[in-house]
């Protein structure tokens, strides 16, 4: 199935624009778990039972697991085994190499684990991007700017009167031939979403940096969605996976999940109605 | 010990500023190694023990290890553990990302995995390489001008008469308050080396491109290098590690390995005696 066809059709049919970022960070771990030995699995399974219904993606932060070295492999492949198959999954590593390098990222991202989609850079250029979108199954996410403070220090860049990242808006529009090419921006930029989204108006927008990180959803939802209020997708990590530390971390999760996706719901029928 | 330190340690001991890329892939293994278990590391350890006395470093590239799978992450541990422990060793990942995820990776690559330095992109900005260069005995190779095609894309990008990569490389001299920070430069842009050596003095610039990708190792030498002819490490992969895909490939291997370290030091001699 091609990627687009595959998200549209979760959005539809759990009603949601939410990603769920699974970063499962063992020591923020709820305290009866820490010390069993998959905790980790324990964890990330029980947060996927109690959202799958609410969501349209989850997103794995790949340095979350590569930080649990050999095992964080196992932890990975058991964690995506657990998501349903018509939810979305995002490989979330920001890859970004010469050509052959890629084609190795590609290839452990999508052949060895699975993923529907994954995280680029795009620094290094179109040949570093390619081998990510050479099938119409798969997506690539490419960073254009980001939710965190330090995407002031280069993608605001005046580049002939216009900023960096709008040029890398530009060549994703331009290289999305086969459809599959979508955009990271952080929800932290509510004013630069709707220009954004003017330059790219049929791309996946990827939407880090609710919760947490303090961005704005209801810009997110409006700027970020096409014209039919849909192809955002926004995430939430933090704020979801640790909405509780006790025993009752699943049910919380779902809560806050579920008002996360209500209130997206709110703002598309507010705006898209 | 201090990075810059230990750098300068082995380039003067093994009189050399060669990097080998251990950037092993299983399809090309030779022949008569491909069938057996542990291919990978064994390919890696007669590399290691033919090389490791005419290098200054060993740059892994870890695409290549992540498309193996779990396995993958226990042959980069098997593969470390055979390097001698003064030659300097290189995560090259490219990574970035906010914050607190740069963390995750740099514990990846310098707690678990043990390495000494590692590549980064500098897209995400400060933020994304602090966490690679807390300790002044660890450095972060930052991203400038890069060996490939796509370097063409954004790198070149004209911000205020001056290239985008001139933006990063000054942003990296100005982090670079614990002397622990380097840059990544294309062997294949021999005529950009001098103006952003001028513009870094004293930072390590690691080169790759030359072999395989074509790029000019005199150039590298003459101008990669600091006022002493130092500082320089210039990586080769593939023309190294497939020299000969025969029973033959550690002797050749080496045979091209000297070669090059040779070939540097005639240069260093040309430009620095």
């Amino acid at each position: 199935m091609k990627f687009l066809e595959k998200l549209q059709k979760v959005q539809r049919k759990n009603r949601s624009l939410l990603c769920v970022g699974l970063d499962t960070d063992p020591a923020k771990l709820p305290s009866h778990l820490r010390t069993s030995k998959g905790a980790v699995v324990q964890f990330n399974r029980s947060i996927i039972e109690a959202t799958s219904d609410l969501v349209c993606a989850y997103k794995l932060n790949l340095a979350f697991y590569e930080s649990l070295g050999e095992r964080g492999w196992r932890i990975l492949k058991e964690t995506l085994s657990a998501i349903p198959q018509h939810v979305i999954t995002i490989g979330d590593g920001k890859r970004g190499d010469i050509g052959n390098t890629a084609e190795q990222y590609a290839r452990a991202l999508y052949d060895d684990l699975g993923f529907d989609a994954a995280t680029v850079s795009p620094y290094m250029g179109y040949d570093s991007v390619e081998p990510f979108i050479r099938l119409d199954s798969k997506c690539a996410f490419v960073l254009a700017l980001t939710s965190n403070e330090g995407s002031n220090d280069f993608q605001r860049l005046n580049i002939g009167g216009r900023p960096l990242y709008e040029r890398i808006v530009q060549a994703a529009v331009k290289w999305n031939t086969k459809k599959n090419l979508g955009l990271v921006i952080g929800a932290t930029h509510p004013k630069e979403l709707q220009p954004i989204r003017k330059l790219a108006p049929t791309l996946p927008i990827l939407i880090p940096g609710i919760g947490k990180q303090g961005g704005d959803l209801e810009s997110a939802v409006r700027f970020g969605t096409d014209k039919n209020g849909r192809l955002a997708i926004i995430n939430a990590s933090r704020s979801v996976l640790y909405a509780s530390t006790g025993k009752d971390f699943a049910a919380a999760a779902r809560n806050e999940a579920l008002q996360l996706r209500d209130q997206i719901q709110k703002y598309r029928d507010k705006f898209f109605s």
